[in-house]
């Protein structure tokens, strides 16, 4: 079984190396453009870190290109994707794109042509990565994922990488910057969910259609992909719980804050006794906790390993910079094996032959926060303390602010630990009450992060 | 210059896969024994992250092993490290003696039996990796280093491998979770740091000789490894000015919480306009600030990214566990690549041609916390006072606590934004005060970590 290092050293130096790399761009919106701009103004910056192997890129794709168009930095743009992907002045893909449906052809074709590609793209890869790492193990292909999840934050290599010898018990956090920007501002500012949403979109970070964001759909896609790694588990997006921060009231920030605490958005995957356990939803989190120093569109992701104790990792989520950053992470580790005649091990965990893990429901117990909105008369409080305590829950607390209106008016009632689907019970029996203007706000209460 | 993927698999599959990696441990202490056990117990997941291929230890080294001893695992245990580094039962070595002397000769020996050597060991190669990893390139043989620095925090693939296509501006942070851990005894229970270092000591974070962690040389060792990575640039630790925390009061806690502050030894290399600098230091930090919540023995680090902004990476910064699993993350990268018949890339920047870089003194104004230990009478504010004035610096505010004894007062000073220079000149005027019973405590005021 033993080998030398000469042997493999001489076939390497046989295959002879590369000195160029050649990057095709199929996509040139932020990250595209982003991708290629540090390509070039970092150019001497990467050839001392591949070791004098320069990467350049030879073509790019834009939709709505003319003919014989060139970008700024002089770069042959083309509206076909597949001038891109099948040039032979092409050694590695990145796919800018987005979403489902030509992104989709693009990777596969890549591997198809053999040829590594590198990808920004959660949902994408939420949805198809098991297929598509199986096509390119069959044709011995790396797919680059780092870009997928938290932007220029190096999860999937300390995922995948440097926690590799280690059991994962949890990773959670904050993985979209868009629904962080807009609960911050929500903190800040003691603004509405509607106007704090403008504010996002003003500032660029929130699209028309912000229902990605702020639904958690985008934070589902990426806590799918961190929750395979993590646990070598076979998980899609659809089979996670969702709940979004659309609902989150300039109130509920009021009653945090007297509570010692404010509202994050938390993309959390842990294992449980006879599974994983998966769930996108606004937490109640200590004040001085670091989730809660997590401000603006930042992420920041923890990781509970057995034998490494808990690690977080803090950085931008997005934007053109971070996300070029990433992809190019994945270039360049891509371009040195490349330089050396090597292929590129492929096989993420969880995408790469994972086992079918049961997603169960969160058992254990925790605090709850229940924000309550009723047309008031006298005897609520009564109804819907006897309702909890049917379920056997112990109430820790009741706020009320003074001077609400009586038509609406909105007070919390915090819990002590109990599962969820006893909290659910409870909460199903108070929302059938006819002074309820709206559905009970129910978050979990997270002290230890 | 182009070669196609299948060449490559097939070269590959030629050489003929590893299916089990044998790894030789020379040191079992904390962290050769913590490596081992996780070996074993991690097995399983490890074969699933290495897509099949098993790392089994086969040797072990400590000086004090009975002829025929064996750990606890079955692993036979030898007392010359020779017996394990020159077997041929040892595809990869990983040292971890620590010190210069032996584990030297370990780590030069592996290389030139052509054989991956991993190490947790930060004063060889702050002191010894360039040539090192010169040897090492010259016989194609990886060295992994991430255990040297953050513990189980994975900053070395961060500066890297993650942020190989960014421009990095600066890396600073916190890297010796023994100072870490008497700093915040101190803070948290009031204590002087005599009693802070004993309660370090008892709790096992302490040696019996602590220099290497409170005078700030360990850290020192650190900011070099990391320094080097991020700016290519060939830096060896005594080149690098180095302030402990030997001086630090219980009563700095008293006025840094005056101040809304905290104190952290923070280590620290950032591009200046001719060069970089690099220091080790005691820095008032802001309570609210991420550095502030890094309390016991934990590490975080952050890194500035021109493009990618800036990040931390956060996490137990020592411990057998911890460093362990750093030193098997190197050792499963090796050996998924031996697995592949593949040599490793093994020039880490900094380490293989680095720059020749100028090291500068901070020229950048910041603010800065004076306290003065004084004999009282009358007259010294205005003398110490007068020789700020000197020097062109404002005074942001005087703080004296109530009540101290007039043969040993403490108070503190706090200046407007200066450079270091112009301080230490004031500085140095104000130790030459008959009054004074002890230098002046300095400590730069940082405010925005």
């Amino acid at each position: 079984m033993h080998q030398t290092e000469e042997a493999v050293a001489m076939k390497t130096s046989e295959a002879g190396p590369f000195r160029e790399v050649r990057v095709g761009i199929v996509g040139y919106g932020t990250v595209g453009r982003a991708t290629a701009e540090i390509l070039v103004g970092h150019a001497e910056e990467i050839r001392q870190r591949t070791d004098g192997v320069s990467i350049r890129v030879t073509r790019a794709c834009r939709k709505s290109a003319r003919n014989s168009e060139r970008t700024p930095e002089g770069i042959p743009l083309f509206s076909d994707w597949r001038k891109v992907v099948n040039s032979d002045d092409v050694d590695i893909v990145v796919e800018a794109i987005g979403g489902t449906d030509v992104a989709y052809d693009v990777v596969r074709c890549s591997i198809e042509n053999g040829k590594p590609v590198v990808t920004a793209n959660k949902a994408l890869i939420a949805q198809f990565g098991e297929e598509l790492f199986s096509l390119a193990d069959a044709k011995r292909v790396p797919i680059g994922i780092e870009a997928t999840v938290g932007g220029g934050v190096p999860i999937i290599r300390a995922i995948a990488e440097a926690l590799a010898a280690d059991r994962i018990q949890a990773v959670y956090g904050i993985v979209n910057g868009t629904a962080n920007f807009i609960l911050t501002q929500m903190e800040t500012h003691s603004v509405q969910f509607a106007e704090a949403l403008k504010q996002a979109q003003t500032a660029g970070y929130a699209e028309a259609d912000p229902s990605l964001d702020i639904d958690g759909l985008d934070a589902r896609d990426k806590i799918s992909i961190l929750a395979r790694l993590a646990f070598n588990a076979s998980i899609s997006p659809e089979q996670i719980a969702v709940t979004g921060i659309r609902h989150i009231a300039a109130t509920d920030f009021h009653y945090a804050r007297r509570l010692g605490s404010t509202i994050r958005l938390v993309a959390a995957a842990e294992r449980s006794p006879q599974g994983i356990t998966v769930s996108v939803e606004p937490w109640l989190v200590e004040r001085d906790s670091m989730l809660a120093k997590v401000d603006g569109p930042n992420n920041a992701i923890f990781l509970v390993g057995e034998k490494v104790g808990t690690q977080m990792l803090y950085g931008r989520g997005a934007g053109g910079g971070a996300t070029g950053t990433a992809v190019l992470s994945d270039v360049v580790q891509i371009a040195k094996h490349l330089a050396r005649g090597q292929s590129v091990p492929n096989g993420l965990p969880g995408f790469h032959k994972p086992e079918k893990l049961a997603l169960e429901q969160r058992t254990q117990p925790v605090s709850w926060y229940l924000r309550l909105t009723v047309r008031d008369h006298p005897g609520i409080l009564a109804r819907v303390a006897d309702a909890i305590a049917r379920e056997n829950i112990n109430i820790d607390s009741v706020i009320q602010e003074p001077h609400m209106p009586k038509e609406r008016l909105s007070f919390v009632i915090t819990l002590e630990p109990v599962g969820e689907r006893v909290v659910r019970r409870a909460v199903d029996a108070i929302n059938k009450f006819e002074f309820m203007l709206e559905p009970v706000l129910v978050l979990p209460i997270v002290s230890s992060c």
